[in-house]
């Protein structure tokens, strides 16, 4: 889309910078971090200024009375509520999949040889996948999808379009790869405009999902599960978390959106972390755990919300005979 | 089935009045609230009575003892066991949904030319699917459901018989609507027999449910979910609840049977609402929060059991202190 | 397997006894308890010597220094890492399903005449299904499993192979059933190695599983789900656990691996278990409970940890007022 079909499309300020023109041509919207000088980003309130000084964006939408020297960029009333017209023109939905049964059938989609796919799985165009995978009866494979060598994916497991797979990945039955991330933008009336996730999953090498889980595409750049991470059965991952390598995630585990996690990190059984959190590498949490905010320190913790699982076994000994000892004192 | 076949089938001591005879015709059992005089409903302890008596109900199955003087009803005992026995008269299995691939050939099915049904999806007799419309592959759509305008039924979404989808309204791949409540009535034994599920879903307009959700069909009448609602992954909305309006229901909630969400509610990552529980307008309950009661004033909840927010946290701040705060004052 | 094939496979010191000889064929691997003659079986720890040596297995591997006199078996280092190498090769994974998607093709399949398969089921080699049974469009049965008489299972639910449901089973939509435990060995690296998980499901009479549940296989033996047992949706059940009869596992439960319950076991809704946890019978869990040790007396419990529900009530009443308490107590 041109700068000129753009500033037309969400109106504003436009300020131009360096070589761009109003023929300059914009095609993709990225996080601040993610973009690069082909994309645009967007900077909704003066805090993430800075961050918008120096991100690579070629074009920034800025929220009315904020300004970047020297960049070029369009300045806009309610700058999220425009991103959501944006994001509608320049990804328009994903709806006409051209899935093929026969796979023979379509030049578009390049299969290994020696991969197995199964009658009854779906393949939409400009898919590919690698040598020795096994895609199993009633999987659905979207638009663009990439599949590595040796991987596995059990029946009925979905991957929406644009993720990507790498090699001996295995993925049970019923997972869900890909969806879009809880993302909306609430109303002064109190209903929510949704938000489009334009964004993707990628999954690396040697990792293995469980059965019934969800893995939520990001919003605008990738929701990343690292390599060597294993993730139990009915977990949420939302969109925009990276999952490091080597994690463990078990069974009913929630991610919030664009929470961080280290390698190493082990959450056990129903722990759920609150958004944007932060886990450094070799961190423990015991099962039913609520993490609100940033572990930036190696250990094990427990709790509702979390502290030192030492201090949290202590603290849960003492609320036991909590009764007992108010009655005790309140007689004193 | 008319009412001397009904009363054939259960015995008891029936009263006729108004004018029903042995002849007049009931086909359906809804709760007392829910029904009408072409219905019938049941009162199962002498509590509920009342609501008996001003239930429209054309027949009432009463628990043996039980009398309501001018209305038509049929006193049995353990009138819930009784009821179970005319469920599974009324209400035979669902079983022969005579399916089309090829929906062109069924001439039950109403898909409008505008609409897009992949190869794959299984599209059950008397279904209605209205303009615009896009059903991907692996989708099952039960006998009788009806699907709006401008709907996204993902891959492999499941709708059981019977339930109702209004307009642009998005589900995820995998989410379940309408499999039966659990519901069964323990038996001196210690076993369980199966209440028939025989009510419906019904979504409105601009909802949106993320990926492997389950929402079950109400007992009797509906499981409802209001407009403008968002619902994100792997949630469970139990039978027989009502969602209120512009809801938000993030990853992994659990809502309980007959629950009654207000307006705006919001519900944070994995938090559970006990059965029955109310929750009026503009509440929010933060994250992995249980809800054993009714919520009666708008406000800001966490906890199991929920108290307010500013109480838990300043409770959880002590919580932490309390066990040196015990072993000083046991020294004292 | 022969004897002196798994020898030459493993290494280490080989000891044999009795009948066995190095042509002795062994093709599964057992727990202790679980293993007869024909199987091997392991102990990784001098702790396990006294069930090794009760149990029936035909050939065992010892970890490298322990020994069992009058019994075959094989002394390796690293026992668990050995076992894994065995395991991969008595059981080559099971990708080429020869599914048939027109039954009345496949000679292996016994399917009563009066079971319904409908278009879009996916029915492996080797696969008995009984009168009266339904299968729904989307449903994939592997390799080797048997259905009982009268059962039903709707859109999209996944067996893996050699998995058995007795009669009278209704598993909703998108349930998965013996998909792989969550095992792997960890490296010195901070790797995993997936352990194979080659033990199946096994599902008795008059259960009913909800939408969107995972019941994982067992890493060797069978996970077992009692007669009249009924679990919700979305719930978690991993791998080697024994679900006792007539329980009721509300939504959201979590299961993890090796736990038995015994029979009326109430686990409600979000309730977890830690592994290895053993539930007496006539147990009642309250909702969001975690269960960190077995319980042995029968009662109702609640709690992170549980303790007694009664205790429960009065420490949470307790907790309310521990701000103020320590803030008074504190000035005095």
């Amino acid at each position: 889309m041109q700068l000129q079909d753009i500033h037309k499309l969400v109106g504003g300020k436009l300020q131009m910078s360096g070589a761009v023109s109003l023929e300059t041509d914009f095609r993709s919207v990225h996080s601040l971090r993610g973009a690069s000088s082909s994309d645009i980003s967007y900077v909704s309130h003066k805090k993430f200024l800075k961050s918008g000084a120096v991100s690579k964006a070629g074009l920034l939408l800025l929220e009315e009375g904020l300004e970047l020297p020297g960049r070029s960029f369009i300045a806009v009333k309610n700058v999220q509520q425009v991103l959501i017209l944006l994001l509608e023109s320049l990804y328009p939905p994903v709806h006409h999949l051209s899935e093929v049964t026969s796979i023979q059938e379509k030049s578009s989609v390049t299969v290994h040889p020696d991969a197995v796919i199964y009658p009854g799985a779906t393949i939409s165009s400009n898919v590919s996948i690698a040598k020795d995978s096994v895609i199993y009866p009633g999987v659905f494979i979207g638009k663009g999808c990439k599949i590595g060598e040796g991987c596995t994916l059990h029946p009925n497991v979905v991957l929406y379009h644009e993720c990507e797979v790498g090699n001996h990945v295995i993925i049970h039955a019923g997972s869900v790869i890909g969806s879009d991330g809880f993302g909306y933008l609430p109303q002064a009336d109190g209903s929510r405009v949704k938000i489009p996730q334009v964004g993707n999953v990628v999954i690396e090498d040697d990792v293995e999902i469980g059965s019934n889980s969800s893995i939520d595409r990001a919003a605008l750049d990738t929701t990343l599960i690292k390599r060597g991470t294993k993730i139990d059965n009915l977990v949420q991952v939302a969109h925009n978390v990276t999952v490091g390598e080597d994690n463990v995630l078990c069974s009913q585990v929630g991610i919030s959106g664009s929470c961080t996690l280290g390698s190493s990190v082990i959450l056990a059984g129903q722990v759920g972390l609150a958004d944007h959190v932060e886990i450094c590498n070799q961190v423990m949490i015991g099962a039913k755990s609520g993490v609100p905010s940033s572990v930036k320190t190696s250990g094990i913790y427990s709790g509702i919300p979390i502290m030192e699982q030492r201090l949290w076994r202590r603290a849960m000994g003492a609320l036991k005979k909590l009764p007992e000892f108010m009655k005790h004192k309140a007689n004193h």
